[in-house]
């Protein structure tokens, strides 16, 4: 026992109260709260904001950081030693008013990019644009290491320990094997399958899909379902996860594959070691970590014909005006309809990687190369026309889509690929060496998510996404395993073989 | 512009956003929270309110009160400084290893109470209650001042400015007008009217409902109303006020005053001005303040024939099949029902206050007599025998029947009737000088809501009770009203002139 770990603690258990307190603040203006209370409500949470990073940044945490980082600690300590020092040194190294002034930023760069967006007028966001870009840019050179790219320091914020030359081989691969495929695909002209677009009840749609998130392993007792436009996942504590979906009449397929998809983040959050929970390491490794348990269960596992088996009965059931005629191959077929999109977050499975790999080029330009804003949209246009051969009509359906880079976040979008290669690397590894195929199609979840919660999702933020792999697959981190998956997946769902 | 002031408000901020935070981790708890997700989160809370608690008494804090007291301060400025040193006050009293211990009988006296009601045993509440009035006693005595009665500290809590003598003249004339009046009514042995006992439809209940608090006054964009077994009113800010309501197949007027009670509480809070709503003065002056308001408008408003004049053919339109022949003066009769019952909660306008007289009596003997614990009972039951002539059969029904106690709440329960005294004072005099008839009969309530904000609620906690009835109604608080309008209002619907 520590005397100064344990002081240590008292602050960020403080820290993660009011951090706690803050997720709750945000997701009850999501899904509860009354309309005109933001505006009060946000009084409340800056300075609960401020008061979470006064405790961080404090001259005695400090001090017992140091302190601590040359004592024998048990390992869980140190890694909570390690994230603090790591966020110190991200918070420490932006000086306070220029960290104040970002914050300001960021609100207004949200609001003009709402506004721009629904106006479909890109010059309103433009000039908030350019200075996020160089904001980020500047923060991300205060911690710059030698012979790290800009670009590289805020990739590591949300994957630590991927560089670029990593993410270079893994989008080249992607670009490689999947790029003709979908060109192939799109060749054969196949129509949208007549059932996705039929009609179907919402509230049989909601009984469905609470079921199914209990019938994947996410705990009610431990968790909420609740609504927003864009489903998300968040939690106070590994005994209090909500994920929200959105229910579309015309497209029961898409609050189906939220619920998976949330449900996947959600297990992750609720697997989460008792012991660690109220932690610094209690959430997820990384982005890209969080993202490969998600994706796993929508596509990997999701999608499968094994895993529709024992329940497309079910389904069929609830719903027989619109499927009975609908055999269990015609189905499985449908919900792997792919087709090149103009919008990320309603892309498919095999297509998603590319709308990555085109902000991931665009954002290594803002980073590397002295681009004019204004270039942006027709680069954008651009990129979409060469991998997936479409063009936006209209710049919100283009580069006004997703609210990250006006929020700052930069090398963000290149971990939701990321989560979805390590996805297919545990699915290949799980075909290969557990009775996976057996488990869904006598749909024993439960041994699916018994195996997670052992080799990953227990340890929450104490293990390396390395350390995960190399521990749990005996390998380290390797992209073929996704083309592999997807090339041949897709060839045998469209007969390309 | 006094630095001082702006110094403390930076840590009175601090404080009422923690406080804000509990109280939405509460309201969440209540409503939405998971099941299972109760212990961990006592965790993050246990440490937010001592995070509160320590912003409070630091003693920066101390001395900047002490320096702001000396200066030349705005009106509200003042009062807060004034409601800071009240609470310092009553915190420093209790020296730092005794509150922690009766934090701790507080959980477990509650969880014994509890227990107790549930097997109908109160042997395993009597030792919680025993140590709970002699922690509260104790404490009272670590800030008794010259000539106060120990009840009076606690009294002075809740009702700052009614003293044990205010309260003993104003339970005396509750007595003496109200008791034979009951005994009377009782007499008469009247059928609870058929129409209540019929079944309503939950949904059409919830819609009429929703309706009707936006009718009174509640503002839903600043408002919320959701469900918990027993209706309450809370909230984070004058623009997000929320309270819960619990509907009854076989009880339709129970949501319907339940609407009408806490949306009087809501409504209060909502139009509390906004430059205080996030400071210490921003709630309410009172607990006798704020059950005035709720009161007023269940009873004097809510149950009054003007009320329901214009609005009784929507309730009628829409439950035709139960109401189509109980004429209007049939509903306001049947919901003017009096009838002596065991259970507080339950309990009509005319016998409520008969049911605070019991608990002010035993609190007296409590907090002035050596009293044995488990005599308690007994005592209990004989007094409802003396006022109501009934005795509970269970003792659930009896003593076991509120959480107060468990809690240490003494002295609270009085102002329940101290409110509803106060709502009949405010009715008279609008009654006096305000076209308040022709106000309800054209279902023109905003006039009233107007009214009540300009004179009551936007002043929040910056205002005294006692202030507020003289600038409101030009006198002192008068419990005269109160009996004169129940003996006016039950001898004309019992025909017992």
């Amino acid at each position: 026992m520590s005397k100064n770990y344990d002081e240590l603690k008292t602050y960020l258990d403080r820290y993660q109260a009011i951090r706690a307190a803050l997720t709750l603040f945000s997701f009850d203006s999501d899904t509860y709260a009354p309309d005109d209370a933001f505006e009060m409500t946000t009084q409340i949470t800056t300075i609960l904001s401020k008061e979470a990073f006064d405790i961080l940044t404090s001259p005695s945490v400090k001090a017992l950081v140091k302190q601590c980082k040359t004592e024998n600690l048990q390992p869980i300590e140190s890694k909570n030693v390690l994230e603090v020092e790591k966020r110190l040194e991200q918070l420490s190294s932006i000086p306070a008013d220029e960290y104040r002034a970002s914050q300001i930023l960021e609100k207004r760069s949200q609001a003009a990019w709402l506004e721009a967006k629904k106006k479909g007028d890109f010059s309103i966001f433009a000039p908030y644009l350019k200075e996020m870009i160089e904001t980020q840019k500047r923060f991300a050179s205060y911690r710059q290491k030698p012979g790290q790219s800009l670009y590289e320091v805020v990739l590591d914020d949300y994957e630590p320990g991927m560089t670029e030359a990593s993410y270079d081989d893994f989008f080249g691969q992607v670009k490689e094997g999947i790029v003709p495929l979908i060109h192939k695909i799109s060749a054969l002209h196949k129509e949208r399958p007549n059932f996705l677009k039929l009609s179907y009840d919402l509230n049989q749609q909601k009984q469905f899909n609470e079921w199914l998130a209990s019938y994947i392993g996410f705990d009610l007792k431990r968790g909420k379902i609740s609504e927003t436009e864009h489903p998300y996942t968040t939690s106070l504590h590994n005994h209090d996860v909500r994920f929200t979906n959105h229910y579309y009449e015309n497209q029961m397929d898409s609050a189906i594959f939220s619920t998976i998809h949330e449900g996947g983040h959600g297990i992750y959050e609720q697997q989460v070691d008792d012991t660690i929970s109220l932690t610094l390491a209690g959430g997820a490794i990384s982005s890209g970590m969080h993202e490969s348990q998600s994706r796993f269960m929508e596509n990997c596992i999701g999608r499968s014909k094994d895993f529709w088996e024992p329940i497309y009965p079910k389904l069929q059931n609830l719903f027989s005006k619109q499927l009975n005629e609908v055999s269990l191959d015609d189905f499985v077929k449908g919900i792997n309809d792919a087709r090149c999109s103009l919008i990320r977050t309603e892309a498919d499975e095999l297509t998603y990687p590319l709308h990555i790999l085109i902000r991931y080029e665009l954002e290594k330009k803002m980073f590397e190369e002295e681009i004019d804003v204004n270039d942006l949209p027709k680069l954008w246009d651009d990129l979409y026309e060469k991998y997936l051969g479409i063009r936006p009509d209209h710049i919100s359906q283009g580069i006004l889509q997703d609210i990250h880079w006006s929020s700052g976040m930069f090398g963000y979008f290149p971990t939701y690929a990321l989560g979805s290669a390590i996805a297919c690397q545990i699915y290949h590894y799980l075909m290969e060496n557990e009775p996976l195929t057996s488990w869904l199609k006598n749909g024993e979840l439960h041994h699916l998510t018994a195996w997670l919660k052992e080799h990953i999702h227990r340890f929450g933020g104490t293990k390396s996404t390395a350390e995960i792999l190399k521990d749990a697959l005996n390998e380290n981190f390797e992209p073929k395993y996704y083309v592999d998956y997807l090339v041949k997946k897709y060839s045998a769902l469209y007969d390309l073989e």
